[in-house]
């Protein structure tokens, strides 16, 4: 693969691995866009946020490439691949990182969780634009198509206008027929958490061990700006994402308490 | 241990594992407030982000306890080991949850890849007040000791005015001997993210693999109001933390675009 000056350059990646079904749909829509290189895992990172592989090395495989795409499997993490392409493999800064689609929704506190979108926040400490795409369904088969205008729509917006450094966009699309979405809505994270977590059992010796399982619940269902709210209302939601976690209100008020 | 209904009840976790000085400097302080059980991983968990163990079972055992003390160590991530402790383990919401002392600085763009720090934000997302305490060296023989009073502090203070739902705190302590220590800072996070970050070596195959490394680069180093100029300059950084990321300010920008 050439890249020449005019190209845009498009990293790919996602943390449902090499093999999901959201990650060539998205890397089949980005190639209309320009020079596209995906890097993602062999197996599933799914729920591995931001995290860093430090107390092992790092492997990577270019697995194939023509003239205008690429595609390496990586041992690493989601954000170790964001890191690897860009310090290693590109050559040059890309012009836009794309994560997903990810087979589940990113809304509300699962961008905390979500490989997906730690992905878009490393693109983003880079200073460059990012987003994660996300459709609300974990069905391996699930159906893609009703994703593709709104990624169209989307990326073809952040090319031609970069986000502000230290910010992404955190898209989720409900998992409905194309003509059922009712459109775009730019929302903030919803506030909620997930709820009786682990599923306790014995293994064949009588010991006991933990699967981490439970549902998502929503604590203020009646928002209608938040990301929940658009999902489950039939719209994709769009929340810029920040990676400055400070509370910034709350500053003022902690400094009278020292 | 018996919980009795006036106790106060402190959960303790960290990333670098059971062994860690940190903890054990953590868990001597906190014995002071109150009833404590601590939650650690058997292996270090640095670098792990707030991820989930999701493709195998965690395991958890208790290895000790007294009338006022219990500890278990856990195969899974700081953020499992927080749900399971909460959901499984402690029979009743704890008063506050506590993790670190971390060997190193979670200042800056480090609060997003701290498995420290995710368990400080679990606690949020669970509407209890956490704290994560990290001290600016990596040595593992590191000097706790300047750390001490501060944590007190910090931690009496939460312990009468609990925090804000989905805020938590963020404290960075420079490696300085106890009197050099000017004090604490309230502070924002700074820009800044990490550089330079592979080592490429050969294997005795002949095959490429990396080792994550590189160095930090603050983006705004003349900022007084920051975590790492406060680090930097002597002082113990506090930053609130909150577990929305959403960049607010932009929202009314990015609605005009779709």
């Amino acid at each position: 693969m050439i890249i020449e000056e005019n190209d845009k350059l498009i990293l790919i990646t996602n943390d449902d691995g090499l093999y999901a079904a959201g990650l060539k749909t998205l890397t089949g829509i980005m190639k209309e866009f320009g020079k596209v290189v995906v890097i993602s895992a062999t197996e599933s990172m799914s729920g591995m946020s931001q995290a860093l592989t430090v107390k092992e090395p790092i492997r990577v495989k270019l697995l194939d490439e023509d003239d205008s795409y690429r595609i390496y499997a990586c041992s690493g993490t989601p954000t170790d691949g964001v890191k690897l392409a860009i310090n290693q493999l590109l050559g040059r800064v890309p012009d836009l990182i794309v994560s997903g689609i990810n087979h589940g929704s990113n809304a509300s506190a699962s961008v905390l969780y979500s490989g997906t979108m730690a992905a878009a926040l490393e693109g983003c400490l880079y200073g460059i634009t990012s987003v994660g795409f996300s459709l609300n369904s974990y069905s391996p088969a699930a159906d893609f198509s009703a994703c593709e205008d709104y990624i169209r729509k989307v990326c073809r917006m952040l090319l031609f206008e970069p986000l502000p450094k230290g910010i992404c966009l955190n898209v989720n699309i409900p998992a409905l027929p194309p003509g059922e979405i009712k459109g775009i809505r730019v929302a903030r994270q919803a506030k909620g958490n997930w709820q009786e977590e682990f599923e306790k059992r014995k293994d064949p010796m009588g010991k006991t061990y933990y699967w981490l399982t439970g549902y998502f619940k929503n604590h203020e269902p009646e928002a209608e700006d938040t990301d929940e709210w658009a999902l489950q209302n039939g719209f994709v939601s769009v929340v810029p994402v920040t990676t400055d976690m400070t509370a910034h209100g709350y500053i003022d008020t902690l400094k009278t308490k020292f």
